[in-house]
C-alpha cells in the first residue's frame, strides 16, 4: 500500500515547524509524498528538500491550491483524521484490506465539510484532542505495524548507525562522525 | 507501567504550539504528567488546563528550573528519545519488562550529553529526523500496544462519541451538540 498525505490550509507564518514535523513525520513513516494546501511556502518545500537530500529516499512535497482536485481524482481510498471520526484501532484493518493506493487527508485549524463528505473513512485517533503529527504517525504505525519503522532511504549523505549512549552518523564517502551530544546534530527540529 | 515525560528547553515563543501538542500527546496517550524544562511558560499551561477540564481525566504539567534534579531522583527507568539512539521496536520489550514508573525524556532543540548519559535506553524511532511530537506518539504506542488508544478520561465536560461522517460532541449533563464540520471544535489546532 503506498500512502500520499494530504495536509491541509497551511499557514506559513503559524505552521512552519508543524507542518515541517508533519511532512517528516509522513516521510519518516514511508509515505511517498505530501502534498499540501493552504499558503505556498518555499521555504517549508526548501527544508524539506534538504533534508531529502542528506537523509535520502524519493520523498516529494507538492503544493496545490484546491484540495478537492486531489480528492475528486484520486484512484485510491481516501482516510480523513480527525478527532471526531470512528476509532483508529476499530477501523484500521478495513482500511488495509482495502489495498491500493491511500490517500490520508490531515487538517488545519478549519476543515471543510466536503472533505468529512468525500472520505471513505473518517478515523480519530483516541478521539481527545493532541495533535495532527501524533495521529499522524499512530495512524501510520496501525497501518503498517514495525515496517512502519524499518523504511529505507537510500541515496542519502547521511545515516545514522544505532547507538547505546552517543551519535555515530555515517557520511557519504565513508567517513564517520561519532560524537557526544555536544556535536552540532542534523536533526530538523 | 505510569508514564510521565520530561519535556526539555521550551521557548515559548518559539515552541508554544509544538510543545502544546507534545503535552496533549502524551495525555491522549496515557502519560499521567508532563514536566518542561527551559522557559516558564504560563500560557502553556493554561492552556493544558483548559483541555483538561474540558476533556476529563487527571493529567497534570508541572514546571521545573532543572532536568538533572528529576532525573537523578527518578525512581524507576529512564527512556531518551534521540535520533541517534537504538531502534524503538527493539527495545521496547526490555523496557516494557523493566516495570514501574517510566520517565521519557524529549529533547528541545540541543540536549545535554548528561541526559544522553542516564538514560537507561537511548531510543530512537526510525533513526531519521521527524518529530518529538511524532517519536513520542509511536513510542508510547509500543509501549502500550492499542491500550494507548483507549484510555478513559472521566469527569470531563465533554465527550465524543466516534462518528463515521460528522461531529457529536456529549456535553456534560447529557446535552449533545451534533454537527457537520462548519460546527466550532473544541480541538486543539
Amino acid at each position: 500500500m503506498t500512502i500520499t498525505v494530504l495536509r491541509l490550509g497551511h499557514r506559513p507564518q503559524r505552521d512552519k515547524r508543524l507542518s515541517t514535523h508533519l511532512i517528516l513525520c509522513a516521510r519518516a513513516l514511508g509515505a511517498e509524498k505530501v502534498i499540501y494546501t493552504g499558503m505556498r511556502d518555499p521555504r517549508l518545500e526548501d527544508g524539506i528538500a534538504s533534508v531529502v537530500k542528506e537523509w535520502g529516499g524519493s520523498f516529494e512535497v507538492e503544493y496545490t491550491a484546491s484540495h478537492m482536485g486531489i480528492i475528486r481524482n484520486w484512484a485510491g481510498k481516501m482516510v480523513h483524521l480527525t478527532m471526531y471520526g470512528l476509532q483508529a484501532h476499530e477501523v484500521v484493518s478495513e482500511v488495509k484490506e482495502s489495498g491500493g493506493p491511500l490517500l490520508i487527508v490531515v487538517g488545519g485549524a478549519k476543515v471543510p465539510w466536503d472533505v468529512y463528505e468525500e472520505a471513505d473513512w473518517n478515523v480519530s485517533v483516541t478521539t481527545q484532542p493532541h495533535s495532527e503529527v501524533s495521529a499522524l504517525a499512530i495512524f501510520m504505525h496501525l497501518l503498517q505495524g514495525d515496517a512502519a519503522l524499518r523504511h529505507e532511504f537510500p541515496g542519502g549523505r547521511l545515516k545514522i548507525t544505532p547507538n547505546i549512549r552517543g551519535k555515530d552518523v555515517e557520511v557519504e564517502g565513508g567517513r564517520r562522525g561519532r560524537g557526544s551530544a555536544k556535536t552540532k546534530s542534523s536533526g530538523s527540529t
